[in-house]
């Protein structure tokens, strides 16, 4: 086994501490991957404060770069330094018409979380990129643009992906109407990725504010999600609106705004929810739902921003300042991502 | 005034009664239609059994055919004599970015209804085709083809067009995997249509003693929707589900069986409805809704049906029977849709 240094969580209300962790010897197509930065997720605090003695313990961490450290003897696609990524799927059933479609999140199996979930062969469970070195099957290992500030990429790999996939799926492009509601981690990055589809982009937020930084990362126009008026101003004028707010809320005002044959998609998790049908059928408008992306997808999402020199905003903490890191996450203290310096642990 | 017979109930109880009814003097763009036969519509069941008293008079029937008796002196489109059919929409603003994309039944400004709407020149109450004649504005008179039995044609002015409009909207055609919930009024022609356009056609039904009409109308395969484990064998494998169902029910098994990118599509006006976000996100499914058709598309469908010797299953009575086809129609007991002959009244 490898040991390795990682920021652990033992025990409901435990906290991380940095401890030894053992990782699994290199399977023939393993690649080791020595961490250096990793994007804080909501996902981390959620893991972080559960109350389930069985999610421990907790290892997070699912947005993640670093170079390759070693690789397996089949390895053919990495060579020891490549720069890469790992996003928050370490492997899938490979066979199932999800997986075979490139949507590998969606596996019929349910998908290998990079972290709190089980290692589809040892049935160990995966402690994720909080960490020094991280061991995963190369299928899902991605080559990161070397031109990019690998900070920067780390939250490309969940936050990124999670509003490219939509983006593609509805076919952004030139002459798009695009909106994206929420101006936080993932949402800071589908402004920048619309906008660099060459999509028309309107920015909802309820925190006037914000308009000089919508602005600043390329939305078109703001509008204030608070105020009738400049809502009814765009109402049935979108083709795509990308709602990134994970906090209970009603969606009827936004599929308001989208336009005839157009989608409200939202990535945020939202559990349960009310809509009136008319607000879905006046205008013949779609409401869907996304997360994460598949392997073609997320490749595609780092050579598409290696090309535009796209990254997220972040703020680089040490590792040692994980603690502060999540609790200012707690109070959406953070423009717009907050990411670990762990070079020093690898 | 244009003195007519009409089936009108006048208060909340009373009953539709054989009274004689004022149709406007014919307009610049008016066509005078002699109506032949009409639909019997949910709609007109729930009209006639409102307890609200500023819903009367009314005069059902929003799905009709007949010739045209009369025109205007500016209408072009229309002779004396055509075979016509008129269907739930009589006027619309005409300018809204509805009306000019040619789906007006979503108009900004509401579209005129075929009866129980309000005449958008004189404030009139319209009152509907359960009559010897109507007046129409010619842009919402449609032709006829001459070859199809005429009294099963006037259900396509409605059931038809609100599940062809789905079937247009995502593009079925030959190779798509399309679901129909509920075999109704609706869900036949919904059959008809989709296997007529060259989809692989699943029927989705609490009845199994439905399993060979079904087939018999185009189906290819039927799911009894009450067996989980047939429901099952059908996970995630259709392209668009249009739910037909009227009636309150969960949505979310017929979401289990749409495939990756796919869509289901109610077109029952269910009001408010509870859904789990991850039955959409798991599959990346949109959750869609319809009614009604628009201009461009009522035309296709009947050229459409047209070419393809397509109309609906009917029951066809005597318009003096319309009583006993609404209680009838009330318990379901109908296969698929009850036609009034009119002829008599003309």
């Amino acid at each position: 086994m490898r040991s390795i240094q990682a920021f652990q969580a033992a025990a409901p209300g435990s906290g991380l501490e940095l401890v030894t962790v053992e990782r699994r010897e290199l399977r023939p197509d393993d690649v080791a991957v020595r961490v250096t930065h990793c994007g804080v997720c909501h996902t981390d605090l959620h893991a972080v404060s559960s109350q389930d003695p069985n999610a421990f313990p907790v290892v997070p961490g699912h947005e993640f770069v670093g170079e390759v450290a070693a690789v397996g003897a089949s390895v053919t696609e990495f060579a020891v330094g490549d720069p890469v990524a790992v996003g928050n799927i370490v492997d899938s059933c490979g066979v199932c018409a999800m997986c075979v479609a490139g949507q590998e999140n969606f596996c019929a199996e349910f998908p290998t979380l990079t972290y709190g979930g089980r290692d589809r062969v040892d049935g160990s469970r995966t402690l994720g990129g909080y960490s020094g070195e991280y061991v995963v099957r190369d299928r899902f290992v991605y080559h990161r643009p070397a031109g990019l500030d690998p900070a920067a990429v780390a939250p490309l790999m969940c936050a990124g992906i999670t509003v490219w996939e939509p983006l593609r799926r509805w076919q952004v492009g030139p002459g798009s109407r695009v909106g994206v509601v929420g101006l936080g981690g993932l949402g800071h990055l589908a402004v920048k990725l619309a906008h660099a589809l060459g999509a028309q982009v309107t920015v909802f937020t309820t925190s006037p504010g914000k308009a000089d930084d919508a602005r600043a990362l390329g939305a078109d126009h703001v509008v204030v999600s608070t105020d009738p008026s400049a809502m009814a101003a765009v109402a049935n004028s979108l083709d795509l609106v990308v709602d990134t707010v994970s906090a209970a809320h009603d969606l009827t005002p936004y599929l308001g705004v989208v336009a005839l044959d157009g989608t409200l998609c939202s990535v945020g998790h939202l559990g349960p929810i009310d809509i009136e049908t008319m607000a879905l059928l006046i205008g013949r408008k779609s409401l869907a739902s996304g997360g994460s992306g598949g392997r073609p997808h997320t490749q595609e999402l780092l050579d598409f921003c290696g090309e535009h020199g796209i990254t997220a905003d972040v703020e680089v903490v040490p590792s040692r300042e994980v603690g502060t890191a999540l609790e200012r996450l707690g109070r959406n203290d953070v423009r717009y991502r907050f990411v670990l310096d762990l070079a020093d642990l690898g």
